[in-house]
């Protein structure tokens, strides 16, 4: 607890059950235990964050999701470690094969510092286990959210344990180990290192990132709305495809442009919400195809392993926000999303994970399918970079033309490369 | 060609050569040919410059290194990647170690597209290169180049081929072959590949990023001192210590830095600039070391492979800016990069490459042996990511502990964890 204890600068009130508006006080907490178990989520002030926000404000603030903190629930000064004002690239030669004309990628797999959109929801979420007084901070993780964690609790200088599956990739293992975490192997199923974790959470007094400051945490994904609108000139996309684990992210984005309009910081206007799941994790697409009014849950079989959560917490209110935009909700294949990776990188120059492949595989069905009008301002956001789960494209990508450092040897293999394709691809071999 | 043909809105006015002062057009063309064999530069009418830029301008300008597009050698419009404008991070906890008290890490290890500095420069060369009617353009790279060139070509729709060593590693030859350029693996040494590349360039008319565009592309380096200047509050910094590899990364920064002064956009200060290079390949430290006025040529034999340039390009450059400056020139071992990589993670959350071990090793011996006053604002470039040359840090990383899905097992191997050192840091097992 190094922070100068000053005035507090805070615009939210307290927390709320999501379900039955039961009040709780901002703590560490986030299901409603005193009446229904639903979840708990931060309440604003918003008057009071209308009073002090402003477009030239927010402009002149830090290049880091904290230009934004009078929408985040946090008391005094942040953990800034510069994540967030991730590009907006317009994508005109994406959109061009995909018959689209305003199509933008917005792209956190260059995050700061751990390249994934979890820098965002853990850095809101260290800032406010801080200011509750945690000193160890931790959570269960199979990738991108240990990363995360481990970061930026070293810069903070806060003591910090993961927990990983104990079959996790030796290079994730290596990724997350590099910030000098006690890190916990766990031999036992998803289920189980759950629970031990709400063990450890009550008999250690820890503050979990996902889990009892989960209702905190989770406004971290607000600031992908934030910044797409300041980044489209303070206006609102058309139509948005945005990937699907709990649900969580693809709700928040939505709550982030409401937020942003009840504040007069864009103007309203109907927005598309269309959210993409993988085939072999797709409880909440296959609800919304049935029409159905509740999540069956499944057991995840994919290779878009950081997106496929079998029993998703915040499914049941995604599937309202697709409802009600009019957007959809939509699977692919392992193949699609293997061959979307692809068509991203060598459209655009941007080397996705899996959870993007995702992402990208649905924006192509959508708009194939006339889903997507052409002239609608469509963002899809990307979650995380593609050197973490690089062995996902290695059958796919080609290999390399060999030849000797000889002019005749170099144009032999260039004639052959220019006969294969007008678009420069590699040999098969 | 694709660019509007708007009247240019250049600010620069040609080439010249840096040794004989010999004026050049701003063709694709690198050397002193018709004089002395110097290395060609771009001349800037500083005048124009002036009554172009402001601070608010800038401010007002992309988030990316076009906000400075009238310090760059270009004509139109861009390709905007979102190159740039990375975080620089204020490093308290790693200063505190090192005894200094204003200490920031200005870290393009996430840098838009592919995580390293080279996407700044070859943004500038490729926009150069369109500009020329050049359709093809080229590189030959083991690493972040190759990244780089391939990924922002795909991006901007231009046939791209890249020649990299026939025995590269599979990551990295993923890491580029998934942006579909045509790769060429060449077996030979590096003197080879690059005789091969200039016999290309000059047979095929391509233009090769960092050899024939070399003039344009290495302008883009400038922006990595613009961003600090910019980001420090429209300051000078009085310290910095970037790597070295052909040296021009080093003294274009001190250009921009000048440039800066001369366009009246911060007050001029006296900056130090210290230099860090590898053991395993130093020419340029030992040159410093000896006080001598010329490089001899080494073979490198370092894990820093992205910085090993035997035989440097602008070393003597790179020896002047050090000597005027009051800087120095320093190299470190192997084992002291990796312990500096550990370093940087484990107190600011940062995963760099060993090109980054190697500032961050530099730094610490720097400071410790005094020559870094604790005062002194200091800057540390951080010029790519962690995760492109992981290995390096395999050994020293240790293992995590593994544990039952039971409270008591838990708690067992955290009282181990948390008896072993107050910091927690993992077990050996
Ligand atoms: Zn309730
Ligand atoms: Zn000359």
């Amino acid at each position: 607890m190094t922070q100068p204890r000053r005035r507090s600068e805070a615009t939210y009130t307290g927390l709320r059950c999501r379900e039955c508006g039961h009040p709780y006080e901002a703590t560490a907490h986030h299901v409603c235990s005193e009446v229904c178990f639903g979840p708990l989520e931060v309440v604003y002030d918003m008057e009071r964050i209308k009073a002090r926000v402003s477009r030239a404000a927010i402009e002149a603030g830090p290049l880091s999701i904290w230009r934004y903190r009078d929408f985040l629930p946090v008391d005094h000064d942040p953990i800034d470690v510069g994540t967030g004002l991730t590009p907006l690239l317009r994508a005109n030669r994406l959109a061009r094969r995909l018959g689209l004309k305003r199509l933008y990628i917005k792209n956190d797999g260059v995050n700061m510092p751990t390249l994934s959109f979890k820098d965002r929801v853990v850095s809101v979420a260290l800032t406010r286990a801080r200011e509750l007084g945690f000193t160890t901070v931790s959570c269960a993780s199979t990738g991108n959210l240990a990363n995360s964690t481990a970061a930026i609790a070293s810069h903070a200088g806060m003591r910090c344990c993961v927990f990983i599956p104990a079959d996790l990739e030796a290079g994730k293992v290596l990724g997350t180990l590099v910030y000098n975490p006690t890190l916990m192997a766990v031999e036992g199923n998803y289920d189980q290192v759950n629970r031990l974790c709400c063990e450890v959470a009550n008999s250690h007094g820890w503050g979990f990132v996902n889990i009892n400051l989960r209702p905190y945490y989770s406004e971290g994904s607000k600031t992908l709305a934030f910044e797409v609108a300041e980044q489209l000139g303070w206006r609102l996309p058309d139509h948005v495809v945005a990937p699907l684990a709990s649900g969580s992210l693809y709700t928040k984005i939505c709550k982030g442009f409401r937020e942003f309009v009840e504040a007069g910081l864009v103007e309203e206007k109907p927005i598309r919400f269309s959210g993409a799941q993988a085939e072999g994790c797709s409880p909440i697409a296959q609800a919304f195809d049935a029409g159905r009014d509740f999540i069956a849950p499944v057991k995840p079989d994919t290779i878009a392993k950081s997106i496929a959560i079998g029993n998703p917490a915040d499914g049941l209110y995604a599937l309202d926000v697709a409802r009600q935009s009019g957007g959809s909700i939509t699977a692919v294949s392992d193949a699609e999303i293997v061959s979307a990776i692809k068509l991203l990188a060598e459209t655009e120059g941007i080397f996705t994970e899996t959870a993007g492949g995702t992402t990208i595989a649905v924006l192509k069905k959508l708009a194939e399918s006339g889903k997507i009008h052409p002239d609608e301002t469509t963002v899809a956001y990307i979650t995380g970079n593609g050197l973490k789960t690089a062995e996902a494209v290695n059958d796919v990508v080609g290999a390399p033309f060999r030849i000797d450092a000889r002019l005749d040897s170099f144009n032999q293999a260039w004639a052959k490369a220019s006969g294969q394709t007008t678009a420069g691809t590699s040999p098969a071999t």
